[in-house]
């Protein structure tokens, strides 16, 4: 059947979920079922919500009782956009009371409507040239209000460093001093001087009904990436810039405004859906999303699910996952545990931080990925590699 | 100066809110201060965020002391949408623990870059011919799966009630039984029999680029008024539909999906900012919010607030205050105290579960908006009123 089944965690006093769960399949459908004479039920048949399972997790928190319940909607009901989608399966539920949405599972007819990413692991492996280990990128620091020739300079060392993808700062937006055109002939020249495959991601910004026609600008003046707040537009928004075959460069969702509804345990959506999967269907290539080592932490459960839901098995290309924030060379041979080698290895503070500055804060990362590749600690490695000596002495090694 | 003041609710166990908003101010802004040259603090000044002010609340919560805190962010380091607003206010910061963002103020300038409603109280009054008295609004009930003549009878009763605003079903999408043009060709037809000036809202849906074509088609058709679910969509596309010229009727903003972002109580944003102010200023003619009386209820103060921010003076037009869901006739002493005669009083089941049907349903609301009106108790108006004396028997008064 075409439809989509949704997982909700939710939370009942009494532990009444069978009665909880019967009226979100009908309310959020046809409205009532057993009063309707049986010819109305007929007809009506195939547009019924259904209780699919209802689990109670064991828990007891200040809400109740816990319990994972999964609803199936026909897709009958709904056109097949997220926009629609979303608002079916959590439109109004999502102001009933302490409900989180978990999962979605989309049938296959259904989410063969969804593009997914257009390069995905392979494509973008393809086009940097970097294959057997994870990739390793970095983000410009400080440059707002600054103008086009510091960017320049920490573009220069982040390639020198060994970079392989360099992105922008997601609150960097259009502005005089390094206008998005002018950030992007910069980043074409400097890459093709540098000889290197490196991509820039660029923040791809403005008014909605605009971005089409920038990002296609965009990739006249030799656009490799873009960098893309989804959640401050809409996820429907970021599927259109995938399907658009005049946008030919993979894009990266940025978590930015998502922790708003993912961040309380008992509200809004799962980190894992949104980030990994959501994100994944609607065509990202890459997702970022909080890292569980730094300041900024999610849950460890949560960021590897994340990176799980973007990687599975499934009918789309891989999206790479990103996590982020807190990474400095000393984490690499964690990340390779946690995320493993088809994973982007991403930092901003631990490359510009750097003694010898971002280029030896890049050439620190590589050596770290490098030895962890041959199997070596990066203790040994770091013997006779100056940069990576200098990383584990400022940061340290693990979390 | 052109700016835009965030006020975060936040927490923290020492109490420490200075170190924490000044991390703010800078870490979202321009990365560091106190280390650079005087010549760079020159430059980077027009850019800097700023702490305005710091007040603890006084209460102490599981996550610690609790505090409001004010942070200027120049306009400067943004383009003008609420996209790259929201990013640089609360990109980031929404995955940083424990932080809701409460409020924002623009500065003039920056907020006359937003249009507000295209038509707002005023102009609806106008289209509608109603005034002195709040607009009785109702919708269709349980139509998925149904086809156009189901529909037709209920918005013939409707009408024949005295209804001034019908709107779809949120979960109605564009389907085979019931199509977009349908509903609206349907829809002018039956309120030009009715001889009445009512409006329609139809739902607004599918994909983000077809939306306006989709929406200046539907004007075409006699289209008087638009829903639109625009959290799952984005602020931007709602603020877009507002400014477009050949979309000339009013809009009107469903808070579907909302909840996910605006339930928990230390998370997300403010019910007010976002169904209240943020709506508003995107151009909604209405806004749809949780009433603080039925199942699906929001808290009053929080209700309360929203359509203060909906109607406050501004330099926008006034948007409608629609609190929903839990309305019936006898809770319109209520409403008029609550909310005034500039909101919407707005019913599903408070219209169609009446026992003469939805016009007696109708009737019974109208009945009891000219009692109030006229400054009589509805139990003295029930005595000559039919439709009223059933309403009231079924459901019973006040809350």
């Amino acid at each position: 059947m075409s439809e989509v089944i949704a997982t909700y965690r939710l939370f009942d006093r009494n532990g009444n979920f069978e009665k909880k769960a019967e009226g979100i399949a009908l309310g959020l459908t046809i409205g009532s079922w057993t009063d309707l004479p049986h010819l109305e039920q007929e007809q009506l048949k195939k547009h019924k919500g259904g209780v699919v399972s209802i689990q109670e997790t064991g828990r007891e928190t200040a809400e109740g009782k816990e319990a994972d319940i999964t609803i199936a909607y026909p897709a009958a009901n709904f056109s097949a956009d997220l926009p629609a989608i979303l608002v079916t399966v959590f439109g109004k539920l999502s102001l009933d009371g302490v409900i989180r949405l978990m999962d979605l599972d989309f049938s296959h007819d259904l989410a063969k409507r969804f593009p997914g990413p257009k390069y995905g692991v392979e494509g973008i492996r393809e086009r940097t040239g970097v294959y057997g280990r994870p990739l390793v990128m970095s983000i410009f620091k400080g440059v707002i209000g600054r103008d086009l020739s510091y960017m320049e300079k920490q573009l220069r060392a982040q390639l020198e460093g060994g970079i392989d993808i360099v992105k922008d700062d997601e609150i960097l937006f259009d502005n005089k001093l390094t206008s998005f055109e002018e950030r992007l002939k910069l980043g074409q020249q400097v890459i093709a001087e540098s000889g290197k495959k490196a991509l820039y991601a660029v923040n791809l910004t403005g008014r909605t009904s605009d971005l089409k026609e920038k990002a296609r600008r965009g990739i006249e003046l030799g656009a490799t990436a873009y960098l893309f707040n989804v959640f401050a537009y809409g996820l429907d928004v970021l599927q259109e810039l995938a399907e658009d075959r005049d946008i030919p460069v993979p894009i990266m969702a940025h978590p930015a405004v998502s922790g708003a509804f993912t961040s309380a345990p008992y509200h809004g959506f799962s980190t894992e859906l949104m980030l990994g999967k959501l994100v994944r269907m609607a065509g990202a290539d890459f997702t970022l999303f909080p890292s569980p080592y730094g300041s900024v932490a999610l849950e460890r459960e949560a960021a590897l699910k994340t990176a799980e839901m973007a990687l599975e098995e499934s009918i789309y290309k891989q999206t790479f996952p990103v996590p982020s924030a807190g990474i400095h060379p000393g984490l690499v041979p964690v990340l390779f545990e946690d995320f493993g080698i088809d994973s982007i290895i991403n930092a901003g503070g631990g490359v510009h931080g750097h003694p010898n500055g971002a280029a030896g804060g890049g050439r620190a990362f590589r050596q770290a990925v490098d030895a962890v590749t041959a199997g070596r600690t990066l203790e040994e490695a770091a013997k006779n590699r100056e940069d990576l000596r200098a990383a584990l002495e400022l940061w340290g090694t693990g979390k």
